[in-house]
């Protein structure tokens, strides 16, 4: 890479040397660990007696699966649908390591911020963990189209506002969100299409559509990966965070479960009327498994009835695939909004449609069907300090705001990145992104590069 | 694909759609969740004083690793030993979707009918996912023979014996098979191989056996992926139904561990001799993994030494191997069978000898060697209302039933299978058929086809 | 393969017959399982009082992640960084499978004979799978030249003499090595690193080197899924040891986090200024990745803030990479070793600066910072028959120690290995490696080859 400067390859280095070192003075002079652990007594500012915090440790499995979820489900989903750039992968490692860290900082601010130290413990990693899933979302709308600078800057912005709008939702308001539709789902889709607009480029769409086709075939394949992870961690993931912890009928698992199961018919339903193929591509198997799971985020310890689920996932399924057919190009022909992995159909969309669900079934709550579960789901109804329609209003005014702040950190942030863009030529700016591009190219007889494309398939 | 008819892509989607709706029928009419929990009081009819059916949740690892189980290894070795199609994973995630669902609903009506209503809990999920299983392997046996209409209907009737035969061993005879021996491995092996004989095409086979050589080496590698998989996650499996939830001692673990072991050398030990190769190909380490924990099935918790698990793994490896090479050639000449998978040797098999094997531990089980461990291996001879000769003898009597069960239920879907076929022209269905080989031969030249392949290589 | 013989190609068959057999005796004598699980009372020669042997099984998670982690991480390691020996997967499964019976009865001599009888349980399993990691790492530094018989060799004395070490150091001095940062990393690296010094071949060396060049994309790929898995499941390995069951504040878990994520950063900071690479490569992330997890190992649970394991993730991060740039080129020409993999730079060097970290925590070790935590990590201490300086002398004489017996043990096993090279003609055994060798150069035509390789993408 001759061509490749000392000044923009070191740019990037010295970007990370010095956001980590900010990162451990940050730590040194405020994170301490929990002093007690989750069996001492609770100080009241942490607000112990909703959610008892720390008690993830008590479902390794669901902290593990949080972690699966956030490299493996949301790290591929950017990784193999961008298969003409297999470094990528690296920058998911580098974004994923950077907006741990930051998130453990802004969230330990909001909420674990005691006598000036911020106490960190297994459930400040799992909030973390849900931030980075958000900035991961959002990459997924801009890929192939900004740096590893600009992600990092994108990281840097994006977990602060996640944080501030999961504070405000689920601390403020009293919000019922534990599988995350609004806060992750929604906000890193449209916080990302926000972005995607803003950092629009015409001609750069062009090429990258007809890339896209040509590999239709190979993404099918390496679509199986995700989807198979999708089927077994999900599920996990959204009971790490499900208010119910006694391990007894945890609704929102089967829920997902059956959700995702109906989604995944649906697709084969749809998929050939739409397209001329008998079978559908795993890809969109796949987006209808996302569809169907960030539908159950908000709705998915709401569903009293198994059969509820499984219409819900049936028409997100159905939706999710219209989208893509339908409305993704009118996204970026008449609003200019590029989306790389279709966020919109798998996030956005089933994000506001399960928020919508939750908002349905929350006027429905009763005592009756709920029992003590009502307690857990809704703390402040059980309590009597709200009355169930009162919860209904806060749970839909949670949509707009979700949306408001995505849209105007998106667009913050972007004019941010654009402003960066400036600070080096555009030609350097150009060159690194090439770089990568290079490393896919690199082989460019037909033998080589099948090696480099497959190669994207141990993105497991 | 222009040859293919709008008509024949249409008949999958329409399929999908009737059978999803009379799914979700009959969830509104019938499935409800369980009102109380496993904290709660268990009422008579539910059987609870055998089996505390809902405590699969103490364990969500091992709920996990069912997932895992059915969806990847079974969903594996359905998929990357039928590598010259690629298509067929998208298919295996359907019958999966499919099969869980009818199998909640068909275990729902034997297990947890009260009322009219059938609850359903997270052991409802974990039966589902064994007969998914059972489907899966029986899959094994006719892959690249049937098309996907066909194989949905194979679900669909499989599923219902496949709980039969469940209800009537487990439920009604007692028999103790907490690995599943003979109403997974056992049942599946053997209704597949009946389904493929009544479909025997004898020209498919011939071509069939020629793709599958030339492609020995990159078998091998998929293999890879699958025998780590194995090693991993099923142990989790066994002890996810293994009647001792105490998590002391969890000897069904250790001997599945120690059987696979043992199973894995044997054939490093018989594969030099048999073959020209001096290391065994992962294919059939692979093979010897699976048979290792077939045998363990039944008599995973009844080994009260590991010597023991060690010799059975050890022999049954021996015996897999020796299956592949003189037997499955026998089974396709003689008998008409053709096992596209090779289920014979490595569930089917497996599946009797871990019956027999079973058999004789239970007549040598005492009160003093499994101390409190035979009140929940054997709570019939526990509480004094069978002798462990009667148990033996329904232990032993219940491998013919399964037999006769598979057997009879394989003609009758098999026949059902080639009424469905004559539906359709023949040609038609053959075209069908034949878009998936399309999609793995579409690049012919060889740099494509590479590249298609080795895609397959995903199907983690 | 013409050229191969039989008997060259039977050798290893026999060894493993024998092996087997041996190990089948050798259970049926001695090995029986634990007489009354966890819940009975412990005897007193099994020393429970300091660490509860058997709680493993109240963690599965963690116990299933020690074999993900074995079979994986370090299988993984040792396959794909080969990647032109697909068939030296095959034998790690061998290895791994052998080497477990093996340590299951070495271990067993130390630590669980009783009355004649070994009894073995969960713990048994996994104190056994720690001592194949250790086999594993010592393969890294041999692989590609050595035979499979050779191999087995290495197992059967390394998994004797890590046994020895680990009983040593761990029952008899009384060190806290939780995380194995000693018995693992460092014996196993510096142990692989002396049989590789014994069997130096200059000629081998310089065509390795060759081909390793060529590939480099390649590597960068594979490591993905290596680099993922660690993430994932590497925490909750080091969990399983800990001293800390009671599931409250696991520190352990988040400082290898921190170190990891910390770790991860310095690559991206210092390998631009090391290579002419804007992003560093897959495989830089994955070495920086273990070097932060070995680092914790010992000094995992003992450091009480964050900020500790962000330094000391970073700091070993650039000592990885230096060590890669600068020391192994010295290690081979100056020291004849040559080293496949990078073991020194991965498991040796930051084993051995986790050691000194965690002699230097044990110093500043008091009851105020650890409270209760004292006497899980540092019994004795917390028993007052020790004071903290005693504890750190100890915890210092564990490292060279540690490093004498491997070094000692080391080149006992070099120079059995070349004995063994003796007894046959040094042409057979070097055809035999070569079987290996023709499995990856078969399809020499490149697109073939493409196929080969990146068959082992699957190797997950």
């Amino acid at each position: 890479m001759p061509e490749h400067t000392a000044a923009s390859r070191l740019r990037l280095s010295g970007l990370c040397f010095l956001l980590q070192i900010l990162n451990i003075l940050l730590f040194a002079v405020f994170v301490r660990y929990s002093p007690e652990g989750s069996a001492g007594p609770c100080p009241p500012q942490l607000n112990c007696s909703r959610r008892n915090e720390d008690s993830a440790f008590q479902q390794p499995p669901g902290f593990q699966g949080v972690h699966v979820q956030v490299l493996l489900s949301f790290g591929l989903l950017v990784v193999f649908l961008s298969r003409y750039r297999p470094g990528s992968a690296a920058i998911s490692v580098l974004i994923t390591a950077f907006a741990i860290q930051w998130a453990v900082l802004t969230q330990g601010v909001f909420h674990f911020f005691l006598n000036g130290k911020i106490y960190v413990g297994a459930q400040s990693m799992v909030s973390a963990d849900f931030c980075t899933a958000a900035v991961l979302i959002s990459t997924g709308a801009v890929l192939g189209r900004v740096s590893p600078v600009q992600m990092l800057l994108l990281a840097l912005l994006e977990v602060t506002l996640c944080t501030l709008n999961e504070y405000i939702l689920l601390s403020l308001m009293g919000v019922s969100d534990s599988g995350r539709s609004l806060t992750v789902h929604t906000f890193g889709a449209y916080f990302g299409l926000m972005v995607s607009r803003v950092l629009y480029q015409p001609h750069k769409d062009k090429r990258k559509r007809e890339e896209q086709q040509d590999k239709g075939h190979q993404t099918d394949v390496f679509a199986v990966v995700g989807t198979i992870y999708l089927w077994i961690f999900w599920p996990s993931f959204t009971s790490t965070t499900t208010t119910v912890h006694h391990n007894d009928e945890n609704w929102a698992v089967l829920n997902t479960y059956f959700s995702l199961v109906a989604s995944t018919v649906s697709t084969f339903i749809l998929s050939p009327v739409l397209y001329e193929e008998s079978t559908p591509r795993m890809v969109q198997i796949q987006d209808a498994t996302l569809a169907g799971m960030a539908m159950m985020g908000m709705a998915g310890e709401m569903l009293v009835t198994p059969f509820g689920a499984l219409i819900a996932g049936f028409l997100v399924g159905l939706i999710s695939l219209l989208g893509f057919r339908f409305f993704t190009p009118v996204l970026r022909s008449r609003l200019k909004i590029q989306d790389t992995c279709g966020v919109h159909n798998t996030h956005g969309l089933p994000g506001i449609l399960g928020a919508l669900l939750g908002t349905l079934l929350t006027l429905l709550a009763t005592a009756d069907t709920y029992g003590y579960r009502l307690e857990l789901v809704f703390p402040l109804v059980a309590q009597g300090s709200r009355t169930v329609a009162d919860q209904a209003i806060i749970q839909l005014s949670a949509l707009p705001l979700t949306l408001l702040l995505a849209g105007l950190g998106g667009c913050l942030t972007g004019a941010v990145l654009k402003i960066k863009v400036l600070r080096c030529s555009p030609d350097a700016q150009y060159k690194e992104n090439a770089v990568f591009r290079e490393v896919a190219e690199e082989g460019s007889e037909p033998s080589a590069s099948g090696k480099e494309e497959l190669g994207i398939s141990t993105l497991v």
